[in-house]
């Protein structure tokens, strides 16, 4: 399990006074972005200098709690599948400050040639990093 | 079936240029408050005037292709479930300039009072307006 | 002057219950593409067609009074200055339910090709646009 | 000098590539909420427990060069201004990696109760955090 915690953004939360519900895919894509943070450069690194990105084809999530400004959240990151060309991660997002989970949320994403847009079987080193958390 | 046109906006786009996943369901969001329009104040007047809002349970999106600046997206609104406190919207998102399906989504909200986060029914001329695009 | 309205959107308000400060910069760019409909493919065309942007030098806003989820907002735009390769747009922002001023802006960009970030002469249809609207 | 630094997000590269002009006010937002770490409860604490905040009222920035993904940027700020119920902060941005300056911003903020957003006089931690900056 990969573990990244942040606090709620001050502009993330929505005019009902809690956090929007589609910024929970923020959350998750911030875990992800420091998910590939052992790479060379990072998820940047895999985006703007070996142009390989990972657009989703599907994205999940049951909301379970609502998030407020002033709560702190950690994604708990997993890999419950890594084919030749797609990966899922899992999200178990908690609230810090009394350990309720407030969302769990999947995402498929493909692996891409930015410049094309065309699938790319998943480089080793990415693939290597992925497995390493798979469940 | 409602439907809402909108084009891409500029800060949409991430830097994979194509726009962010997370954002779809910012369309999504933009469509059902065009689709609360009917009702007296629309969206806001339930959220800020009646304190009624309607925090997600699940959201759940297929991305089937990238839209980029530039793009118009229609979203084709149906509500496929109304009970009692909760509701199910669908969304069919479209690129206006070919025809494509871009994304195929679904939320399912729960009718809360804002004060306190309780659910409660379904107000009547909501649900008239619910239920006049059930599918 | 050119004219452009929108709503407050439902995430533009921020844990304070007031739409945060920075998106009054984006309400004015959104007027500034509104601004360039009448070119072809409008400020979309610019960017993504013939690779021209208006990357901001200096921003500036005095806020007058809040907005909030319900309001209606609508910029003034005009062009105090239009230069070889650079323009100065000023928004004066009002509410519409209650005509109240609620922002001054004023925003000056370089224009360049989007390939070098080089500045580069305003375009002439550019220009024209432009200089209808200066003040 | 309060010193702050965080990757660019990969949602804030806008669709000419660089970091869209309004989120260098956001990451300026993002260096005051950290300036305010010391407090108890910190930013949030002041918003959320003690109901004080700390609208905008002018908000300017030169942008000196322009930001991408896989930037890493440095907020450097300071204090100006301390009124009696009103602020400016000041904020150098500079690129991690080269030392370059991306951004000069000054914003004045008056301090409210939220409830009522009336003006309030700065409470006596909040001006000793402020003068221990002041410059």
């Amino acid at each position: 399990v990969f573990v990244f915690s942040r606090p709620v953004r001050f502009e993330e939360v929505d005019a009902a006074r809690i956090v929007f519900f589609a910024r929970y895919f923020n959350i998750c894509h911030d875990a992800m972005e420091a998910f590939f943070g052992p790479l060379p450069g990072g998820y940047a690194g895999l985006i703007v200098g070996r142009k390989i990105g990972f657009p989703a084809v599907r994205a999940e999530c049951d909301f379970k709690s609502s998030l407020r400004y002033g709560d702190v959240v950690r994604a708990e990151v997993t890999v419950p599948h890594v084919g030749k060309t797609s990966v899922t991660f899992a999200y178990r997002l908690v609230r810090e400050s009394d350990g309720v989970e407030v969302g769990i949320a999947k995402q498929t994403c493909v692996v891409c040639e930015l410049e094309t847009m065309k699938k790319t079987p998943i480089p080793d080193d990415v693939r290597a990093l992925l497995v390493a958390h798979a469940t």
